[in-house]
């Protein structure tokens, strides 16, 4: 028999750890590499980041396995038992820009289910938690269930990229429309954080060509626990262990977004 | 003889003043108000914090004039004599929606030269501050003067509005190629608060069509103060009694900013 209130305890210790090393880390200087292009880029904190959370899995919970975006966890092709997903700094370019605005993100799933959520701000110190079923926190503090939003009232998590360069959608169709009828749009480059956002009500949506498991499973597991939605641009479920486009947002202007909006472009 | 000290002490005390009634307004419904336009609001926060700066800036220094937000400052055609330009609130939407990324802006100007800047991020109780010619200042951190980079590696503040709908500039000929040669884009809702970015590093360069004075009355004397620039789409100076679009950025990067992207597009 799993037990998450020991697993819970473990999460929070641990994030509340490595979140201090990060803090410490700030005052050395830092290894950058590029990944996949000049723009996705990786830092031995990162890396760093993300061992340390292996190490601890894996000594603590030896039946448990990790999918980490740095790739110290398993090479996972399902989802069975008890998985650990884990983005160790989510939002790496604020992390060496900004020193700020960069997530610890983690999702724990059991079979594919949504069991345990964490988003944690390491510099403000503020943390986004889920128990499947039993509600998420925002630090001491319970989040309500989002309450709903018309389109010209939303305020909406979306970055320019996709307006100037979109396999998946056309934006003259989509985007642009959604964005000219929205109040706002808003983009803070880590998508843990927007989904952090849209878990608090603080945006009413955010929408994204491309993630990875890691970027979202933390914040689906929040979001879906304050009544939010996350799907594709379809609007069919997320799978876990593919790169996808989200949408996630309260949920009937989720409807609205992929009805009136998106479903006008996709390509 | 103006007493600058005097001046600069009042200014942050009454900043720490205002801020705390902000914080405590988040107990009580805030009253929301339309402006010119469905998405320009303005609450009784706003107008009761500008009525605080005027009220306190009149008594204590009554030759001195205020221009701001709210209309309860002067109807200034001049700058000349000290000027106050008070942003109560900068992000109002942020403010409504997300109780927090909004900031207090203040530029205090002694016949149109820059005297002392003030950005106050309420919810983070963090000041920056510049005294023009002795330095900016992040809380009690001195800011570094602003160190170059390159577009490739910048990080830049633009709001993809101006992508798809913009009377000044063609964004096929200048914001879209520039969105897809640099590093990456944010977009947080709040001008004051991108300038303070831009001032610290976080990021490198920020773009905008449309603001008004106390938009960048601030955040134009603490930019300078580290070495940035601040202008107008043609790299031409501010004029701070009109709205104006605003390029602020690090210097060579401003000019390669409006030489090889905006001025391939002004119409």
């Amino acid at each position: 028999m799993t037990n998450w209130t020991e697993i819970d305890q473990c999460a929070r210790a641990w994030l509340k750890e490595a979140g201090d090393k990060i803090i410490l880390s700030f005052q050395t200087a830092l290894q950058i590499k590029e990944k996949t292009n000049a723009n996705d880029l990786v830092t031995n904190i990162d890396q760093e980041t993300e061992r340390f959370f292996a190490k601890q899995i894996r000594q603590t919970f030896p039946g448990h396995r990790i999918m980490g975006e740095e790739g110290f966890g398993d090479d996972l092709k399902d989802l069975s038992g008890v998985v650990w997903i884990v983005d160790p700094i989510d939002g790496t370019t604020n992390f060496i820009h900004q020193k700020r605005n960069f997530m610890i993100s983690i999702g724990i799933f059991e079979n594919g289910e949504s069991r345990l959520g964490y988003i944690y701000d390491v510099v403000l110190n503020e943390i986004y938690v889920a128990v499947a079923g039993e509600g998420a926190y925002w630090n001491d503090e319970q989040l309500p269930m989002l309450k709903e939003t018309t389109v010209d009232k939303a305020v909406i998590g979306i970055n320019l990229t996709w307006l100037t360069s979109n396999r998946l959608l056309d934006p003259a169709k989509t985007l642009i429309p959604l964005a000219n009828d929205v109040r706002g749009t808003r983009s803070y480059g880590s998508a843990a954080m927007e989904f952090a956002y849209v878990s608090t009500g603080r945006l009413d949506a955010y929408i994204t060509m491309r993630l990875s498991p890691w970027d979202f499973a933390g914040g689906k597991i929040i979001l879906e626990e304050v009544g939010g939605k996350i799907t594709n641009l379809k609007g069919e479920p997320l799978n876990l262990l593919e790169k996808t486009p989200v949408v996630a947002a309260k949920p009937r202007l989720h409807e609205k977004i992929i009805e009136e909006y998106l479903k006008k472009g996709i390509q």
